[in-house]
């Protein structure tokens, strides 16, 4: 799997050793490197020299092999790689750690086979084990090697590299595959890790769920009336119970992977600034330690920033929103056709230097949180973003069905003050000849986003992730040959061994690649499901769009990942994270905006065309609380169907976790095997009481027969009371 | 802790045996016994004979030995007691049994001390073991003794006696504590089993709790205005706090009381008819199976019936209160000052009867749904159950809240129609003189209401559940005394050995006691639960009424089970079951009842006594629009707070589980050490590539090297380049 293409292969050579100090040339094994840093040095290389010295030393005493190769002037690819008696044993004592806390069910065998590596290990755990070798800290064994930080800044990052062989065939098999089975997952899992296979399992598994709602769509399409209630509660019950079997698929391949709980050995953040040491409740170690509820408040604090935030933003969207109108139907002065376009110009502008100047503040506060695993920083970022990517996503429809349109007709009658405020401002380039009777609402305006969003905007997006990144790496490549055919030969650089030209090359175009992030991937997938969930109803074909769209997303994640950014070093994961909870809240948010729009405007049509708005009514002619009765009926109704979906879901066993359950059991069960025996060679106890079995048995009769003779006694005293009794009663009837 | 007062002892006397056919009289040790069989022959005695032998051989066969005496003619108590081998080998079995399914975190050592009872075996384990052992199924070496069901109709009940002196003790105990603690709680579970344990674990939580609203209550009633907005907010924040805080307690107590996972491993049903046989997924082995799909469409079958019983209730409250106005208000015939109890004694008469048919109906239901395990049966029959006591209970103060209150006023300008009708119906006995002015409506009517729920009910229900079964105890014993001297005498039934009668006499008592029902006092609290967060808006001080009534209700329930009930036979359990969720539901509910009736009431006043509702306007004159708006806020604030307190709790560890955590770590420690031994012993594996450590030293300096001129060469070379680009741009400047 990890063995390169034969084209891509280089000869041994043995001989002719490039100027100047001649190291030996990279043997073929070493084309497997297990990982690459990149050493970016001063312009003065005096401290760049003692760094690089320390970390060479450092590299050799930890076992490491490593080979230096130039990656452009002043710049430096150290090829490191791990003996295996270094892997087999970072493998085993991960194994045995991830034992002691519960994560596997079985205990690993000690490495003893001679040298030999573990032929199932796979090369994601490999490239884990060896960075987190290098990146560890000192007290876990690590190198302590943090790039770009501290006394390492001059190494400016460890990456994988990318194994084409095997990205071509990835490649190639998912380009004529109609859908992925779990192998494949298993085989993302294998390469890229647990944290990058969740994503594709998840999209896979969305993708999947999404033909449903696909098909009810297109009927709904053609044969319901638009804003059908009836597609809504399908949508609304879709999305419950896709979440909830998302749920449980989760937690199938948690136990599949073996990384169930997982999340309680977590991957160090360098940066944490511990306020003591405590010992672990668990492990009895001294461990670094900041208190929980320092976090806990410091986290309370961002949800004020988030909420300003997001009201700055409302804000602007909603002044955007507001020229857009009043260059649409009141402004009438000069370049009028070309300032039509501002409002988006704004919004291209001023969004992204929002979000920008949010992301700086947040990840400031997120750091200030002081969080010691890296994976419960990233949830804490990532739940900050997400109030902002909510309201950068979805602000444009809430403004057009809650304010645009049903609010809209207001600005006819008032059409004379708004003109006259108007031509004070801006003078004669007002436009004072409409009159409120030429003054329309854009009754389409929601339709018409909601179809952008999530038809037209995902067509562009793909050319912007997929199609635009390969045209870039086309051109960039010819750049730089050309570059580098000027260049190198201008100034005293020592030539490529040409054996290793092809290689070389490779990686430098690696190195120059985007990291790979896993969020950004969920982002725009849960996105799309907000859209899906809150707002088909608008328009039922968005199914359909968003189900192609996700299988070439697929299949152009993948190709991202290969070819257009670096190989990610393989993270351990348990869930898609946060992610979950972000799904959970669109779905419920689902039911409340499905059952407003719906209500809103099932009946206020939308496909005929015609102009009542003119008359000055709302296009919504809606009794408010008729509509917000409808809104908590149906958020009930979501509610109380969620609710049950999870009980069947509970009443019924994962095979997945019920294989795990027999797994441990079985453990469980050898070791009793074992145990009993001791047990049986024990001296078998002696009878505990006196009287011995035949004794037992005999005071057991006596007792019986006493006991017989006590029911005979007592029933025939039973019966003489009944008779007597009974005497009795026809004493008195005789008497009567 | 188990003998018995020294005033209850009996002395050993080896003669004088009474007539018939003497058995050996109970030695002092006997008086501890495990368990008393209640045997009930026929009038007939020979099928009863037959079943008593078969009872007693199987007895001997599976190691108990027992004695028998009469209890009234023609019934028996067969004292059973297991030896102590028995229980030593079914505890020993049983915690194996726990540990393979994960429940336990160390494997017990075997029993290999020679016949010594194991002196931490609690009394509760001690006797659910030989229960189970008596009536466990044959396939899992039970004895299969059914009592009153199959071929042991005979058996009329197996139940455990009462231990005076522990009773004794503890009724002296709490009656002088103020608080009780762990120990308490650790002492109870050790002598009733965990299922009895966890009630008053929560009773005991609970009450605590309760301190909190119950000062807020009071300054809320001195100090704020009735229906305070802030009192109410607070009442809701408090109980979401308070139901999570049972959440993390109970897993705590589970974890404690080694019971965490228990319900993995359930009380058999015996009245379960197993489909088929299936290999269980995790032991392999062959079990009784049922299809879990069946189970949930039959349980899905019980809610349209829950619904129609509800509406049937409903409508039956609803009329009853209608009647009520009537008489009040309308009526004018004879007996009026009698008939105005009519309502009350409806509802006194019909509800308890619809109830009991509903019972009866669920009962039906819940056995056709076939459960397996005992406990899933009473939770399934809990819930339906739950949905009618929600409804007796709180359906009064709905009427009055949302219908009575809001819409009373619309009777009075339509009396002269409603007069009308009277007169049609009953003639001259309608009260044709009521004008609109005179009729009125009773403002106070929901507090009243509420006021008796909450504090004059729970009164009287102290009374009936603890003083009245007291009394009735107390007549009991004195009737039955007479009626024993009267009786026994007369016909030819064995006197009782003298030094036995005491002993006798008390088992006789218990044996007529009712079965113990954890599941009514829960009911009982949960009820008390919904009153106080639903309504407490209307009444502050209901808050310090039940935390009173809770600190009499702990020790009343102790009275309970130990004077007026038999001992529970005890059971496992690892949680409240499904009350927890009926408390969160409450919670909920609360967070909008709340809402609703403070939004409402607030500013109708309900201090000043005024009659303003003879002008025909609603007590409550608010915009239904802004009524929701509150109540959708208000659940939804709600909501977002449970969501916070949750996160806060997920925050911060629990030591109990971290002590769990820490065991199960050492446990596995434990085996590494052992592995690692092995490991060490094993021959160290070799250098896996063919280079020494010398010459990886030596490699690695000569690559350094390599690098460092590589770093030099080419920082000369952007040194140079930024030097030459430095002279163009100086060329440049002096050239313009």
């Amino acid at each position: 799997m990890t063995e390169l293409d034969t084209s891509e292969k280089v000869k041994l050579s043995s001989t002719s050793s490039p100027s100047p100090s001649p190291s030996s040339s990279l043997p073929p094994a070493w084309l497997q490197n297990d990982l690459v840093t990149l050493f970016k040095p001063d312009p003065e290389p005096k401290i760049a020299i003692k760094q690089l010295q320390l970390f060479a030393n450092q590299l050799v005493h930890a076992g490491f092999k490593f080979k230096i190769r130039l990656n452009k002037p002043g710049s430096l690819l150290i090829f490191v790689r791990a003996s295996d008696r270094l892997v087999i044993d970072a493998s085993y004592q991960a194994q045995v750690k991830d034992w002691l806390h519960g994560i596997r069910t079985t205990l690993p065998d000690p490495p003893v086979v001679k040298g030999k590596l573990d032929a199932n290990l796979p090369i994601a755990e490999r490239l884990r084990l060896v960075h987190a070798k290098l990146t560890g800290a000192l007290k876990d064994q690590g190198l302590g090697i943090t790039p770009a930080r501290g006394d390492w800044e001059h190494v400016e990052s460890i990456f994988a590299l990318h194994d084409p062989e095997f990205d071509k065939a990835w490649l190639k098999r998912w380009s004529t595959k109609w859908t992925l089975d779990e192998a494949e997952l298993d085989i993302i899992r294998d390469s890229f890790g647990e944290k990058v296979g969740f994503y594709f399992a998840f999209l896979q598994h969305y993708f999947q769920w999404l033909a449903i709602p696909s098909i009810l769509g297109i009927i709904s399409f053609f044969f319901f009336s638009p804003f059908s209630i009836w597609f809504a509660v399908a949508s609304c019950v879709w999305s419950a119970v896709f979440v909830e079997s998302w749920k449980r698929k989760q937690v199938d391949l948690a136990v599949r992977w073996r990384v169930l709980g997982s999340s309680a050995l977590p991957v160090e953040r360098p940066e944490f600034k511990p306020a003591g040491e405590i010992r672990d409740a668990v492990t009895g170690q001294t461990v670094d330690y900041y208190p929980s509820w320092k976090r806990v408040v410091k986290q309370f604090a961002a949800i004020p920033i988030a909420i300003v935030a997001g009201a700055l933003l409302v804000a602007l969207q909603a002044f955007v929103f507001v020229i857009e109108i009043f260059l649409a139907e009141i402004y009438d002065g000069p370049l009028k056709q070309y300032l039509v376009f501002l409002p988006t110009a704004l919004l291209a502008g001023l969004v992204p230097t929002f979000t920008a100047f949010y992301n700086i503040l947040i990840t400031r506060m997120t750091e200030w949180e002081n969080h010691a695993a890296k994976h419960t920083f990233e949830t804490s970022i990532t739940q900050k973003l997400f109030v902002l990517n909510f309201l950068t996503s979805y602000i444009g429809l809430f403004l057009s069905a809650y304010v645009y349109l049903p609010f809209g007709h207001l600005i006819a009658p008032n059409l004379d003050l708004i003109t006259a405020v108007a031509v004070r401002l801006i003078g004669e380039r007002a436009n004072t000849t409409t009159t409120a009777s030429q003054f329309t609402i854009n009754r389409f305006r929601l339709r018409q986003q909601y179809v952008y969003f999530t038809a037209t905007a995902q067509v562009i997006n793909f050319f912007v992730e997929t199609i635009l990144p390969y045209l870039k790496r086309r051109l960039f490549k010819e750049a730089q040959k050309k570059l580098q055919s000027n260049h190198v030969v201008i100034h005293d650089v020592p030539a490529d061994n040409p054996d290793e030209v092809k290689f070389l090359n490779r990686v430098r175009a690696e190195a120059e690649f985007p990291d790979y992030d896993v969020a950004e991937d969920y982002r725009e997938m849960v996105v799309q499901f907000g859209y899906l969930t809150m707002f088909s109803a608008v328009w039922p074909l968005s199914y359909v769009f968003s189900f192609a769209n996700n299988w070439v997303e697929l299949r152009g994640d993948a190709l991202k990942i290969s070819l257009d950014e670096r190989r990610p070093i393989p993270e351990k994961a348990e869930s898609i994270g946060p992610w979950l909870n972000n799904l959970a809240f669109l779905t419920w948010l689902g039911s409340i905006t499905s059952a407003s729009v719906v209500v809103m405007y099932a009946h206020a049509g939308s496909g005929d065309g015609e102009n009542n708005d003119a008359t000055g009514s709302s296009l919504v002619n809606v009794n408010s609380w008729l509509l917000l009765l409808g809104v908590l009926f149906s958020e009930h109704v979501f509610l109380v169907v969620r609710y049950l979906v999870r009980q069947v879901f509970d009443a019924f066993d994962s095979t997945v976790q019920q294989a795990d359950r027999k797994q441990e059991y079985e453990n469980r069960a050898a070791v009793i095997a074992t145990a009993s025996n001791k047990f049986n060679q024990a001296e078998p106890h002696e009878q505990d009481d006196e009287e011995d079995e035949e004794e037992v048995v005999r005071l057991g009769k006596a007792e019986v027969d006493y006991g017989i003779e006590l029911l005979k006694r007592t029933a025939k005293a039973n019966r003489t009371e009944a008779e007597s009794s009974g005497q009795a009663s026809a004493d008195v009837k005789k008497e009567l």
